[in-house]
């Protein structure tokens, strides 16, 4: 396959990496120092057991004039998503795969400006993976890759899910991958979101009362909204699952809560962000989401302040 | 008239030195150098001209036995309203009067456990005060005390304004407080609520987009909750004041802002509670304001952490 991967950022390279065992892989980003160390020297995996791997994928700033790739992955920032698409519209074609497997829940709405309903791949993944330097990814841990369609079909998937297996990227197809990508998201738009909106660990949320008291009203403010979206969760369940997330890793620093710390723009409009936009799309009341999206933005308006 | 205040603090010790100059008044307080200090030197009030006014109140910590009063001020903060009262109940009989002009609404809850509906009335004060040592308050400026009761009819009500003004406290009656208390009441309920969350000045929720959507929906809400009890007001008009009060003050430092840097319990019960209370009451919705009120208690849990 050729493989075209947006951005080259910790889950970019990794997913680059691995993917050009097997493929023709071009990795795009806007890092001249990024793309000349690639294409010099290679892309060097920290692998999670001390172990290095090292792959070879192309890598271009510019790919205007190139033909159109198999499958394209989003991996940039989801509020960059639609500029870098559209930076690289010549890669995609008619029979181009466009996928994401960024955070957050929507991503295929920008997805569908480029391509037909069909060719948009939605997912989770498992991995998780930092920056160690230009070239350089440091793998945290490893995981499973989820793909689906937005039909339901997943059977004209099967043959990418297996191409990433075969990559060392194990991926299965599942009909139900938006319950999946909700289900993930339960707790960062929850939990996490409070952490950066308080300047607390995670346990924190499960040990105030007021702060769980908002942070089971976020999550089944969530629930409501996904059974809008078709999607159909229990409260309850989710709940707990949430509550477990935070008590098992008390002294946990969000990377909301970080970046807030540190002055930086979080990601609250892809997560939180998606359940308001889901809500004003189906008529589901979301506005403790709303609260803490206007919030985490207020709090990230005080850098440099 | 015999008149206790229930609470002197910087509030109930201006009103209770103000009405001692023509009334037979009883200061109740729990502090006893505080009790002590007016009993033996009386009670300072510096003004804000420079001048001092010393008057002279009883004031007690144990009112068992005593005879009941004709009128009784709350002036504790409104958590411990219903245990003052409560403890000072033989100064309560068939006639007497019992008076609230505490911050935020709805505290004709605890008092009608005490007296009927009647004897209930309910205000606004525009004085400010702050504690200056015991014995000693600094008046910080003067304005009107507005009184009504909750039937509407206050012809009963005219000669106890009528005393408050001839000892210098200028006092009206109004037949439609409630519209008062609430009018009073939506500054506080959102600008003020949200610099404590964000830890701000009051310039910085006009200025910032999020923090001003944030404190827009506030209002709103609060407007839509005071019209489920009654209460009209024209929600664009609460929105431009509320923004003049930011844009005049943009470098106020709000009391629930300096409670939450101080690691202080806030009032944010008394004031955003008020309008959550009333939503339950009234079934109109304030998502907000109760996310709100859970978040500035998480921030107060932080305090020693």
């Amino acid at each position: 396959m050729r493989i075209a991967v947006l951005g080259a950022g910790a889950m970019g390279a990794l997913y680059g990496g691995y993917l050009s065992r097997g493929n023709d892989v071009l990795l795009i980003d806007v890092r001249q120092e990024q793309v000349d160390k690639i294409n010099q020297e290679g892309l060097i995996i920290h692998e999670p057991d001390g172990g290095q791997t090292l792959c070879h994928p192309k890598a271009a700033i510019d790919t205007a004039g190139m033909e159109p790739v198999d499958l394209m992955i989003v991996f940039v920032k989801a509020m960059f998503s639609r500029s870098a698409i559209a930076g690289n519209r010549s890669l995609i074609g008619p029979d181009t795969y466009l996928m994401t497997l960024q955070n957050g829940s929507g991503h295929e709405d920008t997805l569908m400006e480029f391509v037909d309903r069909e060719h948009v791949i939605i997912g989770t993944t498992q991995h998780n993976c930092a920056v160690a330097g230009f070239g350089e990814v440091r793998h945290g841990g490893s995981g499973k890759t989820c793909i689906g369609s937005l039909t339901g079909d997943v059977s004209r998937l099967q043959g990418i899910a297996d191409a990433f297996t075969a990559c060392g990227l194990e991926a299965v197809c599942d009909g139900e991958v938006q319950k999946l990508i909700w289900g993930k998201m339960m707790t960062n738009v929850s939990a996490s979101v409070l952490t950066g909106a308080l300047q607390v660990p995670l346990g924190y949320i499960a040990e105030n009362p007021a702060a769980w008291a908002l942070c089971e009203k976020l999550v089944r403010e969530a629930v409501a909204v996904a059974a809008g979206e078709g999607i159909v969760f229990d409260a309850e369940e989710k709940v707990a699952e949430v509550r477990g997330v935070c008590e098992r890793s008390p002294k946990g620093i969000t990377s909301i809560c970080a970046d807030i710390a540190a002055g930086r723009k979080t990601e609250v409009d892809t997560i939180s962000g998606s359940v308001v936009r889901a809500s004003r799309r189906n008529g589901v009341p979301a506005p403790t989401h709303e609260a803490m999206v206007n919030m985490i933005h207020a709090l990230e308006g005080k850098a440099g302040k």
